[in-house]
């Protein structure tokens, strides 16, 4: 049985998949620049798409992605909206309150921006501490899987951002979104004091590229997303397990 | 020329567009139960679809819209979830400042729920005190617009909710998330203090539809979002005009 | 027995009144431009006189008026002074869990500034939320009283400031403070985007009067008062009804 | 030429006034017990009574009392409200922006209860910094002026409440508000911990009177209003003098 | 036995320690010049060298001295190095809960600097609010042991700052860190307004001293301690005599 | 010239400083179990000696670390306490503003605690959008440099607590406080959701280490010492080329 979309679900439904132990997985997206070829909503739409396939085998409730994070270091590309490290945190806060109050027990938070760690981090520490168990994931595993199905390399290790890993995620997920056409990779250096200070990426990197997305396909695609789920599958069972909840699976 | 929608538009063509005076507008929607036909995600949908409506014909950014709101007292029908008035201002602000900075000359808030309103004001007291012209707009002249197209009564002067007024707007703008075999009318008595303390609207309305869904037609809807999208538009204009903005439209 | 005015009573008479469910009565004001005819106190004062006429049938705690509010539309009127809406609410909130934890059984908010509004129901709701039930009225029925008694018509519905109605009250409640030599009549034209943009009053109303005050009387006033109150006195039996509040009325 | 006294006074005396440079001055009360023959509104009461012998010499407006104020120690006592700390510093401080827009050159804050006393400072380091001059009185000189008149001896050195001193304020301000025939005196015996760790003061004094109210009389009230206005005028002609500030004295 | 100075104990000699009632000592310092003798961290050193001597004979937890305070008032004078009172609140009271939370009986928080007092006391209200007693001890009594010791008049009564008091003290505890060759007189003409309005202590004495550091000597520095030490110990026993903790002094 | 330690430095010696660019380092520490042979303290120790050696060849001002910290983590074990993160990004915030506003060209923040990672690059985003160029360094190279000096290997790679690398640098900065006779080895298994939610170490880890501690020595410690130094220079060379700050090396 799929997930509960919450775009397709009335509160009727919610309320009766409540009467079982019930997860919801909430999705963390970012309005951000991806360079020529990719829209500035890919975090929020990978995310979602990730979602899915971890909320589908556990019946989950799917919640809407928050499609605003925090892209502080992209803002000199236009297009790039964020907000605050305290505001995001607050609306996952208030977000996971408002599932603990419905008697959903537990929350998986997906996210798709790295911008977004640490204020999903306090979040989840926030809700932990008062009762709601809460995991939160990046794309687990994803560079053992970049590296085995990528033919193109990444601008810098464990960065993924508007390349061959992103494009071909997009492409299973949102072809109709994505110009190809526009695809050129960018390989910039990175200044010495990179990840030392805070930096506008553009002051570095004109065209927002990192790496080179045009190997990228669906294929791909389709692998990235099954494999994150596939890597993420065991890290749920030790929490839902370290947590006593017995999600039924039908 | 349509509007830019961020889902569709890479960075580059912002930062295209920006050579010209450039309005944004943004959705602001709710995750609220509708009723046991719509889903918990209605008020984004209906905000996303009348803002695209008023968007086009200035050309303008089309932001994707914020999915969560202030539904508070929808809180006791399982599905719904609220940020809290004090994280959707800031959310709001946030957005506005990097529209701000970015070179956008105004902002258009297309409200699709009413318990978001008074944060949307605040929102746009704060920019507008910071220099960017802030337009915000629930659905202007739709008791109008309800009194010429509907069919059924509302539940209560100027309450249009998961009724035949929303549901026709869904059926025009997502008509595969609607279960019109599950629309039931409504009309719940109303306690001598609502409006006059905090209340939760469960106490009184067990469905939570408010009025009769039944008559509901994809025309109807397409009429209302048409006729909420003329109706803004000389106070648009207006805006416009005051602030000095000359937004060409092709 | 009349209601126990602050200013006149010292704590021991609260104590006293504590052994039977007591009901305070806050007022809200604001410091604000009223015409050239009306002191910067008018809201503060209107609104004192108002809560006094609900509180004495009840035996009621009558507190202190808060005399600042949010007049943020008014600041370019000099004299006019604002709390930030959060200050507002924050204030509000202070005194109502000092209620609580005093023993009060529940708290009426009597709110005579439109600015007002929305921190009052956000504190209203975090009282409530904490426990007190909290009752928030606006002068209700106005519209209807100023239909039946005022021989000028308003500047725009719903909208009573610095005209008969308001100057009515005042010759009522403080006619000390009232230069009917210096009341004039103000019909304004509003801008097309009045109520949807943030905006200041003075930049289409050069006196701050909407409406004629000339022809306000104190009988007048006094009916406003009286109407108030009896309007506001089914509202009341309600709320307490629904908390189940038994307040013994001598 | 006395104060502009707001409770009079409409916005267009306040224009008409600014046009020569002027002072603003801010009574801060609180609403807290005063003993079985006081009212809980004394500190305002007299704050307002102070603030008005300063303010009249100097043609200053005088702005309606903040009547609520910090009196956490006196919360056992029904009947004592505050607001935080925190709340009471943003209130005072949002007043004084407001003033400073208005284009008041000076902003004087005369405090009747010690409670207020660090956010009061907090609030005027606040509006220093931003760049109106911010004077803070307590009752300058109090203790000779309360060794001077009275024939009582105080509970505690520097401690004035609901004794003496402040009986005769209001005798002089407030008669019809004062009950003599139950004032008592009672000197309580202060733990060895008083002032050096959190306290509510009923732990230790079941009448809440510090002092003996009895030889109170409206004559010394007034000898202490005018003794504290006269000890406070040249601090204010040197804070005035201080900051280049020539305000024309009639 | 001494106090468990945390810069030289494990987590598990504090576990072993709290199986009996627990005190906790947090010295609370600043950042601040001390005249060309001493260093900037005098405040801090000092309020260390006087919780240890009280820490000892309660084999109390002595925790690392906050090094930074609110020093506002010496701002102009480089090197001085402030937190805002709300943050600094905010630290005590983190590190109040924590303490609580580990089973720590009561908190001593010991005050070497003026300028904290006030966030010292909110935050002792917050933690004795939420069930920690905090007893807040500026040096007692050290007025009578200035005058006792030393040989030189204080710049102020009451006022103590890079002068023969804390040069002395120093001098008992980092006689390393003292430039006695440095020391000069400073007796400057205070302002009218001298805490009565916020201002910059360099604004009337160029130096930073107040009164003669010249008759300083280790030996007043030892007397100091001591004194303040003994002073404190009844003020001690009292407050844990009131909330019933008996700590084993072995 | 070694840096002016401020622990030694009166605020002349500042002043003469600041006459060339200045530079300042602010160690970031924290309260923390650190197993049984070494001393709460352990990381705001390192992080001066770490930063002792950076400040040094840089003439810089070498502030007051601070000594907590944000251990969420480790909380478990008694004796650890924590700043919320908010509370430690205003301390850095506070801290820095002081420098900017005291003439210092630019802030390096040393960090000597992982927790303190993410409120550190806030504070310094922060910073650096007010002016004050802002670098953050946790010890940089460390892993390669554990790799290259430990004989033992770590408990997770990236993970040096308690441990032959931490146990080294004590040793070389303040042996006086370690025990090693109490250092005990610790690999324990870590949990499979260890990273991906919030979790207490003592939950999989009784005794604190992580690693062993045994082979600690002096040499090594200033091996880690010097290496991490060597590792910072040419980061920060290229952090003041940046920002076109020339800091004269003597």
């Amino acid at each position: 049985m799929p997930a509960l979309d919450f775009a397709f679900t009335p509160w009727t439904d919610v309320e009766a998949r409540l009467t079982r132990p019930t997860v919801a997985v909430l999705p963390l997206g970012a309005v951000e620049q991806h360079g020529a070829h990719l829209p500035l909503t890919v975090d929020a739409d990978l995310a979602l798409g990730v979602a899915r396939a971890i909320a589908d085998p556990l019946d989950a409730l799917l919640l809407p992605a928050m499609p605003y994070g925090d892209a502080w270091n992209n803002a000199a590309y236009p297009g790039t909206l964020s907000l605050s490290p305290a505001t995001l945190r607050a609306a996952i806060t208030d977000i996971g309150k408002g599932l603990q109050e419905m008697g959903v027990s537990s929350l998986i938070l997906l996210n798709g921006h790295f911008g977004n760690h640490e204020p999903m981090l306090l979040a989840a520490r926030d809700l932990a501490g008062g009762g709601l168990p809460c995991l939160h994931l990046d794309y687990p595993g994803l560079a053992e899987l970049a590296e085995k199905h990528c033919d193109s390399t990444p601008a810098a290790p464990h960065f993924y951002h508007a390349d061959e890993v992103e494009t071909s995620m997009m492409l299973a997920l949102r072809p109709d979104a994505v110009r190809m056409a526009d695809a050129a990779p960018s390989y910039p250096t990175f200044p010495a004091t990179f990840g030392a200070e805070p930096m506008q990426l553009r002051s570095f990197n004109p065209s927002g590229v990192f790496g080179d997305p045009r190997p990228a396909t669906a294929n791909k695609g389709r692998a990235f997303i099954e494999g994150i789920a596939a890597n993420a599958a065991p890290i749920i069972a030790a929490f839902l397990h370290r947590h006593g909840i017995a999600v039924i699976e039908p």
